[in-house]
C-alpha cells in the first residue's frame, strides 16, 4: 500500500521544517552517561513530550527511580510513553526509541560541532550527535504524526510509544517499568499491543536499509587471577614468584582461535547449521566483504566469502577478549608485577544457547585449564552479566509490512 | 677497625636530635614525580646543602636542566655535590644518595601521616615517607659528619657526595652531569675518587642488612598489534574480523612458562651455571622462602628451595608481563574490540647478556611466532628502553670494609 498523495505532498513541502526540528533536538546534549548532563536528558524528555502532545498524542512522563553514578545519586530521566488511536478494528503498534545520546566532543575527531547540526545539502547528509542514533528516527515518527494531524487524516493503525533516555547507559530502569506495566494488561500503557517496532537499528551498509529480526545474546566474564599481596617490582621479584599476569595470559590464550573458533567444549551444542533457505538469504543480501572492511577500517575480515562473514557476524556465536583490569595500562614503561588482574571477555550467543548453560561450561573449562598451569596463583571466574539471544520470524506480517514500507518506488 | 669511643658516645647521646633532623627532612614532601611538588624538591635540596655546609662540607647546587612533565616545562631539581678532606694519602670515597621520595597519601593505606614522621620507641621503628628510602641513609652521613666536626676528629677518608632529587623519576639529568663531570678528571667533583658507596639499597629481609654487588639489567618491549581503524563493537563485529587482542594474547603466551623459564631461543646463551663457591654463598645467606613470601604477601615462591629462589631473584634472567595498553582496563564490562593494543613485557638481564643482542633475539622470535598465527592483524615490536646488567667483585676492599662496618659487635 503506497502512502496517500496528500500525505506525501505534506512531507515533501515541510522538509526544511522537519530538518529544523531535528536540529533543535540535536542541540540538546542529552548524554545519559555523563552525570553533569542529566538535566539536559530531562529537558530532552520534556521537549519530546511537548512535541507529541502538539500532534494529538496523549502522553505521560514515567519516573524510573534513582541512579548511583560517579558518587552521586541522580534521578533517572523519565520514560515518555504515549498513545494515539483507540480503534479496536485496527492493529496496535508499539514504537520504541531513545532520546539520549552518547558523549561527543570536537576533540574526539568531529569535523563539526556535534551538538550543532550541519546539513550538507549537496550530499544529503546531516552531521550531529543523535541525527541517526536515535533522535532522527524519533523525529520521523513526529513527522508522520504531524502530517496526519495537520491534514485531518486518520492513522491506519493505533500507535503506542515508549521513548527512553537511558539507552546508551544500559537502559537503566526501563525493564522494571515494562514488566510492571505489562502486568496491568489492558489497563497498562502497552495493553492491546499487537507488535513492536524498534526505531533504533543498523543499516546493512551505507546503501541498503535492513530489518533486524534477531540479536545475539551475551555472557560477560572476568577472570580474576591473584597472587602477591600487593604489586611487586620486577627487579626485586621477577623470576622468584608465580606471576598472575603469566597465568591470566595463558588462560586467555585457551579461549578462541585466531579465526574465531571458540575452544570451550560444548559451546556450540544445539546450534543448527544454516538451512539452504537461510543460506540463500545471505547470498542475496546487498553486502560484501569490502563493506565489512570499510566499516571496520581495516583489511581484517575472517574470510573472503560474503556468506561466511555474514554468518559470523549475524548467526554464529563469537568470543572477544576486551582487556585486562589491574595490570599496567598506561603509555610508557612500568616494571610492575601486578598483584591482581582481571581478564575481561564475552561470548555472543545465538539460539538455542542459554546464558546459564554456557556459564557452567565456561567455568568448568577454565578451572580445568587453570589447574593444568600448575601455578600457585588463584583463579576466580566472575560472571558479570548476560543477555538472551533472540530471533524472530521474518515472515511475520509486521516484517512483511516493514518490507513494503522501506521499498523505494 | 672499631669506631673510636668518643665518636660512639657522641652518636649515642645525640639520638633524639638525629631523629628530629630526620623528621624535619621527612616533613618536606619532595615528591619528584609530582609536578606540583617540584618546589618542595628544590627546598629539600637547599635544606640538605645547608646541613652539609654546617658540618664543614664544601658544596655546590648543580642545575640539571629542564623537564617536560604533565604539559609543563619545569626546572629539574639541582644535584647537590660536596667534598670534604683533601689528604692524598687517604682513600677518597664518593657517597651517592637521593633526597626525593615517591608519592604517599593516607588514602594509600598509611596508618600515619606520611610526611609527619612518627617514632615508635618500643619497636624502634620510624614511620614516614623517606625514612628509609632515602632520607634516612643521607641523615646517617650527616650524623657521622657532625660527630667528627663537633669532636674535632679527622675523617679517616676523603669524602665526596652526589645527592640527587630525581631518583624516583628515572634520575633525569644525572647521567649527563656525571659524564661531563667525569671528563674533567682531577678538576671535576669526582676527581680522585677510589670507589663509590651507594647509600640506597635493600636489606636481605627484615633482619639482616646486605651489601649489593650486582644489579640485573633490563630490556623493555611493547608488542603493538593493530587491525581495525577504530575500536569496534563486539555485537556488530565479533566473529567477523581478526581481533588484535586475540593475536596479542597468543603472542604474550609464547614468552615464558608459568615457573619462569623464558621461551625465547638463545636468551640464556653464555650464562654460566653457579660455581660451588657461589652456591655456598646462597646456602649461607640469612634468607628463607618464607622471607620472600612475606615480602611478596602471598604463598607464590617458584620453589621451596632457598638457593633456587635466591638465584631466581638475583642471578638469573626473568621475564614479566606488565600489562596491555589500548584495551579495556576499567572496572565493569565493556563490549569493545580494541583496535590497537600494546603488550608490555620486560626481561631482567644478567652478565654476559647484552641488551642489543637480546633485543635482536626477541624481535626475531616474536615475528616468527606472529607469522604462525596467520592473523590479518599487524605486529610492531617496539623496544622501549634498556639497562645493562652489572656485577662487582664482592672481595674488593670496598666491600671488605663495608662488611666490617655493618657487623654488630
Ligand atoms: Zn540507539
Ligand atoms: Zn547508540
Ligand atoms: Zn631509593
Ligand atoms: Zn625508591
Amino acid at each position: 500500500m503506497v502512502a496517500p498523495k496528500p500525505f506525501l505532498d505534506y512531507i515533501d513541502s515541510n522538509v526544511p521544517k522537519f530538518i529544523d526540528r531535528l536540529a533543535e533536538a540535536v542541540a540538546i546534549p542529552s548524554i545519559s552517561g555523563d552525570a553533569s548532563r542529566r538535566e539536559d536528558v530531562k529537558k530532552m524528555a520534556q521537549w519530546l513530550e511537548a512535541q507529541l502532545n502538539k500532534v494529538g498524542v496523549k502522553t505521560a512522563a514515567i519516573p524510573l527511580g534513582k541512579q548511583h553514578i560517579e558518587g552521586q545519586v541522580l534521578d533517572l530521566p523519565p520514560a515518555i510513553v504515549g498513545r494515539i488511536g483507540e480503534d479496536p478494528k485496527k492493529k496496535t503498534i508499539l514504537i520504541y526509541g531513545h532520546f539520549d545520546v552518547q558523549p561527543a566532543d570536537k576533540s574526539d575527531g568531529w569535523n563539526t560541532e556535534p551538538f550543532k547540526m550541519q546539513f550538507d545539502k549537496e550530499k544529503g547528509i546531516m552531521y550531529g550527535r543523535g541525527t541517526t542514533d536515535d533522535k532522527g528516527p524519533i523525529m520521523g515518527w513526529l513527522n508522520v504524526l504531524e502530517a496526519h494531524h495537520a491534514l485531518g487524516v486518520e492513522l491506519p493503525v493505533n500507535l503506542r510509544f515508549c521513548f527512553e533516555g537511558m539507552e546508551e547507559s544500559g537502559s537503566e530502569g526501563l525493564d522494571d517499568f515494562i514488566v510492571s506495566e505489562a502486568k496491568k494488561g489492558a489497563q497498562g500503557w502497552f495493553g492491546g499491543v499487537d507488535c513492536v517496532c524498534i526505531s533504533d537499528n543498523y543499516w546493512l551498509n551505507t546503501r541498503t536499509p535492513a530489518l533486524t529480526y534477531g540479536l545475539r545474546g551475551l555472557v560477560y566474564f572476568n577472570l580474576a587471577v591473584s597472587g602477591p599481596g600487593a604489586d611487586l617490582h620486577s627487579g626485586a621479584f621477577g623470576g622468584a614468584v608465580y606471576e598472575p599476569m603469566t597465568a591470566l595470559i595463558a588462560l586467555l590464550g585457551q579461549l578462541v582461535t585466531q579465526d574465531g573458533r571458540i575452544l570451550i567444549p560444548g559451546v556450540y551444542d544445539g546450534i543448527n547449521a544454516a538451512s539452504d533457505e537461510e543460506l540463500e538469504i545471505y547470498k542475496n543480501l546487498d553486502y560484501s566483504v569490502d563493506d565489512l572492511e570499510a566499516a571496520a577500517g581495516g583489511k581484517i575480515a575472517v574470510s573472503d566469502d560474503k556468506s561466511t562473514v555474514l554468518m559470523a557476524r549475524m548467526r554464529n556465536p563469537s568470543l572477544s577478549i576486551h582487556g585486562i583490569e589491574g595490570a599496567f595500562s598506561g603509555a610508557g614503561a612500568k616494571t610492575v608485577i601486578p598483584a591482581k588482574v582481571g581478564g575481561k571477555f564475552s561470548i555472543r550467543l545465538v539460539p538455542p544457547q542459554r546464558a546459564d548453560d554456557i556459564r557452567v561450561k565456561v567455568e568448568k573449562y577454565l578451572k580445568e585449564e587453570f589447574a593444568k598451569l600448575k601455578t600457585k596463583c588463584k583463579l576466580d571466574v566472575e560472571y558479570l552479566h548476560g543477555g538472551i539471544p533472540w530471533v524472530a520470524d521474518h515472515k511475520h506480517w509486521n516484517y512483511e509490512a516493514a518490507k513494503i514500507a522501506t521499498e523505494v518506488r
